[in-house]
């Protein structure tokens, strides 16, 4: 089984890490990080670099590809290369996932036409306007299409995935091996859960966050 | 403020961006990936490599040093330029933090001597002959040193000492940035809670996991 993991311009780390450490676990499964050229490929803030092994011509029949998020998803969303490797890969793949506001790239391709589908909470609207149907929960399956929410939603989009994949014993031995029995010291990772100020003050920077505007 | 997290021969990727997916967010901040060398540095599966910007030299007096764990920890046991460089550190240090094996890298440089600590719940026992006194906590501070579980914790890491440097407010900023609400689709993310097939399975490859062995 192949995993695809798309690398772009200003993604964000953890939404293509996510899913690599549960995914990526999968005895027997090859991973690789494509772009629309191999070598690093610089993150959201622009210190940290990821390196595409191949491009996206050299896999383009990924058994599971997954499209992480993040700012630069916005100058992607007029990519036609990328696009048009999104939509040749789903033609084949067993599943089409993305996290955070990768979403938003597989809505632009034209897959999530009248599919339930979700994003990072401050997308969830711009979601819909692309033809989905977006939910606020946290993991959502349609058909093959797995989306998850912001960010660090892309490890419990790899666990359960994983578990359709090739049972529960395997993700769970994974969840154990990563040692997942998360605790946040905050309950603050919704809006309906964190601060009203602090709900404010994200809803203000949505702009960044979303990469519609970079912050000067 | 500055965060070094380093990075060498066969870390675990999520050990090291879990802690810069939250610490890094840290507004007027800088992090830097450091390593012996500058360039790619593969990961513990070999598919993923993230670059580190500055060498070891360049980073002499971080404020936070983040240490992340993997396989390859155990050669780095025996680099007396990467213990050295910890030790020379850490003397500056407001933070010195460890995620997963990495603890047994602050340990073999005699940092956690008689210190409450924590690492991969695999790896506890190895933690206490250094000199630590091991806990089962998930984060675990004790004095300057902060020292998280398995792999994913650093996560709950970052977040627990984004709010020790910046106040509640900021940590739950983050927290809602990176939509930190996890909902595991399983519950075996310790020895204790997994089921007994599934730990015992980890347990019988705790020599791989650890790196005293590679797998053939």
């Amino acid at each position: 089984m192949q995993f695809a993991i798309v690398l772009y311009d200003r993604f964000t780390a953890l939404d293509a890490v996510g899913p690599y450490e549960t995914l990526g676990r999968l005895p027997d499964s090859e991973t690789v990080f494509v772009a629309e050229h191999t070598g690093p490929v610089r993150n959201d803030s622009g210190n940290l670099a990821l390196v595409a092994e191949k491009t996206l011509a050299e896999v383009p029949h990924p058994d599971v590809l997954v499209v992480p998020g993040g700012p630069g998803q916005t100058q992607q969303m007029e990519n036609a290369a990328l696009l048009d490797w999104i939509r040749t890969a789903d033609a084949t793949s067993t599943w089409t996932t993305s996290v955070c506001t990768g979403s938003l790239l597989l809505a632009a391709a034209g897959l999530l036409e009248g599919r339930r589908a979700t994003s990072h909470w401050l997308a969830l609207e711009e979601l819909g306007k692309y033809g989905a149907e977006p939910t606020g929960e946290r993991v959502v399956t349609d058909g093959k299409y797995v989306t998850a929410a912001g960010v660090s939603s892309g490890i419990d989009m790899g666990l359960a995935l994983l578990g359709r994949i090739s049972g529960d014993f395997v993700a769970q031995a994974v969840q154990l091996g990563i040692e997942y029995d998360p605790r946040p010291p905050y309950d603050a990772g919704s809006p309906e859960k964190a601060p009203a100020d602090v709900t404010e003050f994200m809803r203000s920077r949505s702009r960044f966050i979303l990469g519609h505007e970079q912050p000067t």
